[in-house]
């Protein structure tokens, strides 16, 4: 029995996949975003480690399964309308593929505008 | 002259919209998940709010522009893909239309599974 809320399931029930966010349970750093199906999900719950829908392979993707930058899942919530997830997470190494801590490691700077 | 980074710039021209995800620069708490087409991106550089595209009123929405819980935005950054914003920001109010602080206020706790 999975804890999937109904307000998420109706997303899934839909076809379509919710977003997912990943943050440093630690220092509340936002790691990444990422997408999740029901599979997703339910394998997230049960196995307490972040698992993702990757788009481009059409495939469950555990996250660390090759680099082995695991997260350890502390806690799940979901938003209002049921369509974002958000996860705190241990994160084992870096989150990012380019071997950064964070996805986001680029800014645009509020202040370059108008430039 | 908009600082919109070239790798989220293919997303918009390819007729995607990017996430964005607002986060309590104070604290570190994540707030909402939204979409931004260019124009909201445009408009949240320009005038230093969250502005989002709303998909369901297929419009353009500042935050905060019925409620008054404007966001302040300090810093913006995006990530590895480039279909993902992460807005730092003052959140004037609640984040979330129920008068939550954060629209992330239900849990799904990991020690659910199996029951």
């Amino acid at each position: 029995m999975k804890a999937i809320p109904s307000e998420v399931q109706a997303h899934f029930d839909a076809g379509h996949l919710v977003a997912a966010i990943a943050q440093d349970a630690a220092n509340g750093e936002v790691l990444m975003l990422a997408w999740m199906n029901q599979s997703a999900l339910e394998e997230t719950i049960t196995s307490k480690r972040g698992v993702y829908w990757s788009r481009s392979r059409n495939s469950l993707w555990v996250k660390g399964e090759t680099s082995g930058h695991f997260q350890e899942v502390l806690d799940i919530s979901y938003d209002c309308d049921g369509d974002a997830i958000l996860l705190k997470v241990n994160q084992i190494g870096a989150a990012c593929h380019t071997g950064d801590r964070t996805c986001f490691h680029r800014q645009i700077a509020p202040n370059e505008v108008n430039n």
